[in-house]
């Protein structure tokens, strides 16, 4: 899929006097303003709504910025935080998966790897290539920076589900040995919180937010 | 205003066992979820709902990273995404402040002064200073980073309202004169952006989204 040439905004943003280039990553910018649409199963942790990806993005961000020194001090933080701010940017084509769903994950990552080839088509080949790399870097778990931005995106809705109540674990029938097994990754990362998702686990276990 | 101890939220942090530091940790990265609670005037571009501060942080250090090369080789875009990551996190407590708004804006910086010493104040030391000091300089519009955050952080809305064709500047009664006003610091940081808002501004008054 290119860009839909017949839209007010294909029209709007092609009726000013920029060049190929500027264009390009003008009609982006429009394009990834979707993942503003794009609803995770993590609350807020008011529980007044699910949030959304771009919030989440930003709030990897800020979480990398925050927890930077419980992570290997070889750890490049700015890289963490570029890989954060665009790792979630396929899913405003190939939707969010829920990490417990069975069903949905055997096909995600093929779902994926044609959305990033529609979405990072539309910028300049220069930075569709810069991109995509740090997505692939996410992906892959092979970096010190991607095992670190991975750690924090498994440690976010655990820490939102906990100060939720379980809320989100509740509804979708989530029990601790689904949740254990996706964890593994942040201690992996990060000892000091892999302890503290260990135990933010059995107080959920204790306090009747998750299923044993 | 310290965190508020009788919440259920502190006692959930506050069971697990961490040291000081990484409690206050934990307890900030609560605290600015509420970042996502705080709405904007802009609108999304496919004119659905308003945007929040979260979303638009995200937003803004997407477009330092898509953008960059239209500034200055000079700025170190890594601290500019950082700097847009917190530069509206004041507004938790001093809420948004509308541009255009002349009555709201000469409280402004008092009130963000006094939201910045609260906010900021849950974190250790070292990182209180640190959050703070990006955010100072994102006030003060002293350095090459600080201008051009500055300049994305009016080109974005400036972007959104003509491509919802105005709809924001309508309902608050915005002339281009207003507009022009506010948004001559982006042709200071970037003349290229600087021209294309020109344009933009120009655009939008022959297509009837501006009022001359």
């Amino acid at each position: 899929m290119s860009f839909q040439k017949n839209t007010v905004v294909y029209s709007l943003l092609s009726s000013l006097p920029s060049n190929d280039r500027l264009l390009s990553q003008l009609l982006f910018i429009k394009e990834i303003d979707s993942l503003k649409n794009v609803w995770r199963h993590t609350m807020l942790i008011d529980r007044s709504r699910k949030e959304n990806d771009a919030e989440h993005s930003w709030e990897m961000a800020m979480m990398a910025l925050i927890l930077k020194e419980y992570f290997s001090s070889a750890v490049d933080t700015d890289k963490v935080i570029r890989m954060l701010l665009v790792h979630d940017l396929v899913e405003i084509y190939a939707g969010d998966t829920y990490v417990y769903d069975q069903e949905a994950t055997p096909t995600q990552s093929e779902r994926e790897r044609q959305a990033a080839n529609t979405l990072f088509g539309l910028l300049p080949a220069d930075q569709s290539q810069e991109f995509r790399s740090l997505w692939e870097e996410f992906e892959a778990r092979q970096t010190n920076e991607s095992c670190m931005a991975r750690a924090l995106d498994r440690f976010q809705p655990l820490l939102h589900s906990y100060l939720t109540e379980g809320e989100t674990w509740k509804m979708n029938s989530v029990d601790a040995h689904s949740v254990r097994k996706i964890m593994h990754v942040i201690g992996e990362a990060s000892p000091a919180l892999g302890k503290l998702s260990d135990s933010i686990i059995e107080e959920s276990i204790n306090r009747g937010y998750l299923r044993n």
